[in-house]
């Protein structure tokens, strides 16, 4: 048996968002690794083994996938969203540069997801219709510093942003400093969308400006998304459109 | 009957990255708007109507759709991708803010999809798995100045850049302008990833450095994405992955 490892991305929460090609590689799987709320959501059944593990542990989940293929297995590793984007795909690859020279030629595919930015930009509108970019706001693996200078640098570029991992207990006050940085560089009627639990039964979208945002009104299931200049709201009955314009006009002078 | 119209992405074009969502909307639609070859990827059925427009045509197509809606018409607008990024979503709610105001609380959902730069990242690893910037490198839309500050600011957050229609023959020289701004502000070993028609029967990926990179390597088929200055190969049989780790090192003072 020729083993594999497929990096697959499930989506932000609902079925009905994980494409075929996914429900396919976990159909064929012997094996699914991944943190344990992701491993929950693949259903058990005879011939497969499930390997739920904890957060922070992405390199050793890595090595033991690599492993399990190595001795033919075929192997799934679960993201949440897409497995490119702030998930599993760098830590397997991460995992094979500093490992034995045999994984490098190893079959791996990393299956694409709808991830979560898109998932929430598409709940409220089109947000991120123009140019955007994606942050993680986590200090864990990169110094705060780069944070500062790409969330300053983002807003002068008048980017829309997308923020992944804006809260948690174990960072206290940074999602406050990043909301005061982006009050120095932009102006008080900034839309700012918070997007919890997207596509999930308990989700809960908030939309506001950075005059009036909080930082408790983000957690670590929150998917944070701020306009351009030129992002703009459409009210209507319910709660308005947020979408970013296509059309940038020439500067006057 | 109550109408509705779905912004719907159909991935970047394999039919196993649809997702059931959007298989679902098309399945209850009576009627298709969208791009010819998008539309062309609708089957056709008994009570369905396709209404395949040239490209440039976005507000004329969207005010259809929602013309359509207010009729009672279930209509999906398709978009290749994801409908929010540079594709439809952004059109059809500019239609609905500069439209009659009962087009405001028409039901129009946005269902998102697999983006090019996603699909594309995961062909050759995890090149987006850090901080990374998306931008539309056409100034059909947006004076090129624009573009040129965003790439320049972008280099220097050192983000990893995914760029969506790079290169078309009504914009000559824009390309190699791009190329020429990205080796100001970069290093010549920078990687950068022409990848066209990514999951497509004649997908092609190309792996080149900055220094290497000629504008001809790419065309309005491909999807460009440019590595942050950490972005690495892994050298194997074949084509070498390429990925951006996840640890940043704090700088030496």
């Amino acid at each position: 048996m020729t083993g594999w490892v497929k990096i697959a991305g499930l989506g932000p929460g609902n079925e009905a968002l994980v494409t075929p090609e996914v429900t396919a590689a976990l159909a064929e799987a012997t094996d699914i690794v991944g943190y344990i709320p992701y491993v929950a959501r693949v259903a058990e059944r005879p011939g497969l083994t499930l390997h739920p593990s904890d957060n922070r542990v992405e390199i050793d989940r890595s090595q033991h996938a690599l492993d399990m293929a190595s001795e033919g297995k075929r192997v799934v590793v679960v993201s949440s969203g897409d497995p490119g984007v702030f998930a599993m795909a760098s830590a397997v690859y991460e995992a094979v540069d500093n490992g034995p020279s045999d994984w490098r030629n190893l079959d791996i595919q990393v299956l694409p997801g709808i991830t979560a930015m898109l998932a929430a930009a598409a709940r409220v509108g089109a947000p991120l219709g123009h140019d955007f970019c994606t942050i993680n706001l986590s200090d864990n693996l990169k110094p705060w510093e780069v944070i500062e200078k790409r969330l300053r640098l983002a807003a002068q570029a008048d980017f829309a942003m997308a923020f992944y991992n804006p809260r948690a207990k174990s960072r206290p006050g940074k999602f406050e400093r990043t909301l005061e940085i982006l009050r120095e560089e932009c102006e008080p009627e900034r839309l700012i969308i918070f997007a919890r639990a997207v596509s999930r039964a308990d989700e809960a979208i908030k939309v506001s400006t950075l005059g009036e945002a909080t930082p408790e009104m983000a957690d670590m299931q929150t998917m944070v998304i701020v306009g351009s200049s030129l992002t703009r709201t459409i009210d209507r009955d319910g709660d308005p459109i947020v979408y970013t314009p296509r059309f940038i006009a020439k500067a006057e002078g």
